[in-house]
């Protein structure tokens, strides 16, 4: 079966041009002028953009905060309206169980029949033993291509030290998978929230003031010269600030293979958010913390140079009356972590290109394609080319809307960009050739999303 | 009619997959899978990389060193044998006339009916009265988007001080134009040349002695705080050096639009070439010198990561036996250049790609996409996409040659990289849709070649 | 004859102790306790500080600019007065004439009988013949050891451009001399003079955006890399910015030997100085320009930690009344410079040492101690040592006044720093161990003061 | 009673004359020319420098390693012999006991009555307890200015993690400690040590393998962070590597109070000692370990530059044959360290001075008077001046020796300088005023040596 997307501007990471996709079966065969007007749906996408679906390399369907734990795949239709048709999901490793099994028993039991997205994963080191750091060599024979470590959350199973980043990066050079780091120094950040806790200062603005820049900087140029020494490439997620932007870039410069992202929040929110009445500012408490408003320029002129990569959002869907209120007496007690998956594309767009801080080009870069490089999965997501699979959105900038929650898919009780302003709508998106979302309506099925197995040697 | 190049790996900056691209007349009309078997020519590129035309930002046909000039555009064909179908030539301004109009009376006479590659112009700053600087605000009108100074060779009429520069900067700025600068410290080039001709030091090898790195690096910061006073982008041609790059890079991380090119001559060769014996040095006497092996590894790791964002040629067609000998006695009499257009592709490949210092993308982006960017020319040239011109190159990887001037078209009695291996073959080029080069043999005319207006704003 | 001076606070560069000094005709021969009692003449210094005499390294008393001269020797008792016992004058060569024999018939005319401060000497290029670069040579051996070349003042005959700038440097390297340099980029001040007056923009302020901070830095990067080349130290002159500290601080961790001084006016004032309203803001024309608020914060750290090595005044006595005000109608007739000698030490003990930005030793060191060195004056003068020539200040903190002209005895009709308090008071000065300032009023004679010949390589 | 040095050339750290110091019980009262004759003693210094007394501030006399023990106070006469008058001891605090109480016991019991050099303490953490931390605030009222921690070595009891040391930082800065460093990552070095042991690669040049460079740099740039959060300063013990040191001068360049100092082995020494036979290359076995040449160039160039600000021995006394052979099997039993207090003056005066590579002030500089001012003892220590301590060192510079342990006070059965040549002779030592060396044999007695507390805010 062919489908046949007429007359669109399609926009990809190096031009844009006004025409045609061809579609058969799950992928896209052709790109031209005039092609097979006999297909066997025939769309007009006249006066619209033509985007390959969002790869969005950094969510959580499965994080567990002090026993609360996020909304799941059976939200993963958010991420499919708001034009994101693949999600790279963190598994934290359960102790005593190998990284893979734990993620394809999580694949089987909470997964792969509720999946709306396409999706693959990252493990999550939890139990530093040697039989963890081994198994990283088998991980892209299971089709995982990353693996994580938080140096943030002391005393938490997911906290790692040193010696277990060191040997996760030893072991993941051989094997071409990534180290993924969630870069914050987890002592400081645990003294000075004893500290203000003891004050009695417990709002949650006090979130922000415990987990200053300098200790994201700190760790991240810890990572950096860790891997160093092992000869690894590491990515450092949701870079959230300037001078940390800067490290990594610094030792790019040095010609080490040290990449980074940042996610929406950071470009778009700033640390007074916290300060809002009435606890509102519990929905913007996240790890790390937001910061100011010019580490958003800052980042966003890194994004716009390619020092960071790709926008994420480390989507994390806890509710702010039922679960971010267990911290109403004590911000280190609020599940961190705010949901985003739906708005990456639609803020983004208003935000970054309608304003020209990036051009659509970029857009389609930081959005899919690289994030698809990143991730392994390049082969078949990230743009509009001929074999790649049919993720395709249809993007109509004429429209214009208020992002409000009560138009959400993602099963949290806030957004949190609620009340911004959003210019243009997703109005179709095609998974592997499926029309999932038609007339800005989510029409697909649970089960549409399928595992993708992710390549190593991304980032070699 | 129509043309459908069959089953090659088409390459992109992007990415690259196995399929077909279909032309009709002069554009590329659809890529795909299995396009259109009833075109008027089929053409079978099984096995071999279907590449974008090339485009070389960077050549002389017309420059003149004290009274000498270079090979001209009859000899064009050089550079379509070699992959490159588009070339932007420097045109030096005639003292008393206007900038473009030296351009066309020059594209009358010795162009429009001898070009056999596109092409397009650099305006070049040489009579540097208010006028002139007028004039840079209507270069764009007459597609002409960029403009070029000399800031070494003193003395010389094409030789501009920071008046000219900054004056050049400011008016650039306003019309879009980019300036591009030839960066070198004229004042210490000229005292330590005169200091080793006093010392009888003659040779060719004192050309790069009286040429240290740095005076590019002094000239390249001048014209960095230069361009900042100005609010203007500038960009550095022949970058030849580590240090130099990084004052670039640095720029560009304190977030100055400054930008770079370098040369294949600087990524392969070094200074001591200008040693060879029999005044054989005097084929490798072109300025900037040429400088050390670990300015090489510098120069090949700023491509790959896009510190610099071109590989050109500066290519310069001075015969050695009647011209280069004019400084038998004396090096500064050496008409400074060495031809390469027709070798870009092959060395690149060979040196580049297939010792895994660039990937095929970065390649591509390199030899054409991002050339075609800086110079205004990406609506139609510098990659393979819907709408873009046809020029394509098909390209065999199996096939080994040695580089040798006896089977080079560029009309100079040398060769640069004469005897160096080259792995693969351009066998065929069609340049807007017209086959022009078949079984690696030139089968195009004089005046195949059409003037490609180039676009303002190429690099805000 | 001896004299003794008791029971002061007896400072220096690494330490202070309460103490005697014991001076026998124009030398120190002892510092102690309780030292010889039955000195021919005994001081008490109790609760006062004992400073060694400064050294002001950079004055003007000869300048001319536009035909207008300045106040000369006569009025060097200001420097005396303010406790300076020594300046370094830069003296212009005239056309055709040696600088050595400028220096010193200007000697004969108009210092040696008119000093009251002992004195040496900068010779200046003028005339950039070979000659001249020649004469560097020999001037160690006429007791001059600095030659100071201008890259501003495009079209003035002391303005130095590449070429002469580069062959001082190639001499003064061998002879020990150090190049002293004056850096702005002459071109680029010239356009924008030219372009704010066709504008209409006359002011004084207009000077100061003539003149933006990149101008520095650019002439600052310029002569660092053509001191590199030369492999021969460099002095900058009045750095004003953060950015053109930090290039000097740069350069000298590369290894290079590159240093820098700022004056007292560029901690103090910044460039809204310049817009006070009835052409008092003339009174601040001098050049380089005045900055920003930041930058003096910049500066203030970097003497504080030795990026840059001495505070130095660049007094320039034109009359604001009838010399300041040629340029009534346009900023560019302002003769540049203002009077600053008799007030180093007031302004940095108020604003530097009580302030708590430099500490004692710190002043002593930036305001007599390194710029003695610096000038090869280190043999006799700039610290209170066995040895070295009796110039002593005797300092009563307790006091405090406000800086006025009325006061001033530098023959100027305004004061840079009028209206300032200044804690504490110069109440004994003491010049060769004879006492020339006593109760704070001036007792020297005209003759006083010698010169002083520098020794080379003071900097290397 | 009172001593006459006569005729010496006395040098310190801002010049040198020479001249005369008169001693008067223990204090210098006067330094000048033709002093007192009529004192009790009068010394002959002509042709001899007079040095202040130096200050090791990194000594080791009560380390223990693996059970092992160091030479104690009783061998201090050899820090005197070679011209080191004071030192300063690091106690490692006792589990369970308050870090002063340690050290008093450990004065009482071992030191006080058997120093023959004046001492002052360091604290060392070793129980990160609450109640050590708020010690801090009262080790000034006890004489302790500085407290050290220990990044390195994982598992013992004085390792610190960022916990211990961000909360020592904290409480420091309020008291006016300085806090010390040891930084070296205990992560890494630990899974390399396991590494290479495992690999049966348990000779001594393991040692430098398993502690690459990054160790040290990571650790550095890691307690910079916590410094800079904390506000508070830190000293980075034994800095080994240019690239660590830059790190240091990069935090001091953004305005931290970041401070380090070398060690004479890391300036003489290279890893390549650790490579010799028979096991000699125990000796060298210290940690950090031993870097390159081009390591010892960049150490040279900071101590010259002040980029680092003092240079001591991190003495420590193991024996070769009876301890260091505990490794024999396996070099991670070696104890780490290498005696060398009694070389410090000798070897920095050959292979510094007389090469050429710092003058003879900076020796002093580095030698006696900052780490006299880093240890808060500047008020009677570190230099020749009027009220200071009389601890004065002659220096014969016409005297050439050859470095052998058999002439050797230090009593650890070798030396880490042997068959170097020595030029010069400490040939007489004052402490406080008493005749200690005489003709270069050490004449003092036990208990010569007396405490001298630590003033706080030395770094401030
Ligand atoms: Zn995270
Ligand atoms: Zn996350
Ligand atoms: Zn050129
Ligand atoms: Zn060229
Ligand atoms: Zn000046
Ligand atoms: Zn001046
Ligand atoms: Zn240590
Ligand atoms: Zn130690």
């Amino acid at each position: 079966m062919r489908t046949l997307i007429r007359n669109g501007m399609i926009v990809a990471a190096v031009d844009e041009f006004k025409g045609d996709v061809l579609i058969e079966g799950e992928k896209i065969i052709a790109v031209g002028e005039n092609l097979d007007p006999m297909a066997d749906h025939v769309i007009d996408a006249a006066g619209k953009y033509v985007l390959p679906g969002g790869v969005d390399q950094h969510v959580h369907y499965s994080f567990e905060f002090k026993g609360e734990r996020v909304r799941g795949f059976e939200t993963s239709h958010a991420a499919v309206a708001g034009g994101t048709t693949t999600v790279v999901e963190f598994v934290n490793q359960e102790q005593g169980k190998g990284m893979a099994d734990t993620i394809f028993e999580f694949d089987e039991k909470e997964v792969s029949k509720q999946a709306m997205a396409d999706y693959s994963y990252h493990a999550v080191v939890c139990d530093p033993v040697d039989s963890t750091f081994e198994e990283i060599h088998d991980l892209p024979n299971r089709g995982i291509s990353t693996v994580k470590l938080f140096m943030a959350y002391k005393g938490m199973p997911f906290h790692s030290d040193d010696e277990a980043l060191y040997k996760a990066l030893v072991a993941a050079k051989d094997a071409g998978v990534t180290v993924m780091v969630h870069a914050e120094n987890a002592d400081v950040i645990d003294i000075l929230q004893k500290k203000y806790v003891s004050e009695g200062k417990t709002a949650p603005y006090y979130h922000a003031l415990s987990r200053p820049t300098r200790v994201e900087l700190e760790a991240t140029q810890r990572v950096i010269n860790l891997a160093a020494m092992a000869e690894a490439p590491v990515y450092i997620v949701h870079v959230t600030a300037g001078e940390v932007m800067k490290a990594i870039r610094s030792a790019k410069n040095d010609g080490l293979p040290i990449y980074g992202e940042t996610c929406v929040q950071y470009l778009m929110l700033d640390k007074d958010d916290l300060a809002k009445p009435n606890f509102e500012g519990a929905k913007y408490v996240m790890s790390p913390a937001l910061r100011t408003k010019a580490d958003q320029e800052a980042l966003w002129e890194a994004v716009d140079n390619g020092w960071l990569n790709a926008i994420s959002t480390d989507h994390c869907g806890f509710d702010w009356e039922s679960q971010k209120h267990m911290g109403i007496d004590n911000f280190t007690d609020i599940p961190n972590g705010s949901p985003g998956v739906e708005n990456r594309l639609g803020v983004l767009w208003t935000y970054g290109v309608n304003t020209g801080r990036i051009s659509r080009q970029r857009f389609v870069d930081l959005f899919a394609t690289t994030p698809a490089k990143n991730m392994g999965l390049d082969h078949c997501k990230g743009h509009i080319g001929v074999g790649m699979d049919a993720d395709l959105v249809i993007y109509d900038p004429d429209k214009t809307s208020v992002i409000s929650n009560e138009n959400s898919l993602h099963g949290v009780d806030f957004s949190t960009f609620e009340g911004y302003t959003q210019e243009g709508e997703v109005t179709k998106v095609f998974l592997r050739g499926k029309l999932v979302v038609d007339d800005g309506e989510f029409i697909g099925e649970k089960g549409d999303g399928k595992f993708i197995p992710g390549k190593p040697f991304g980032l070699c």
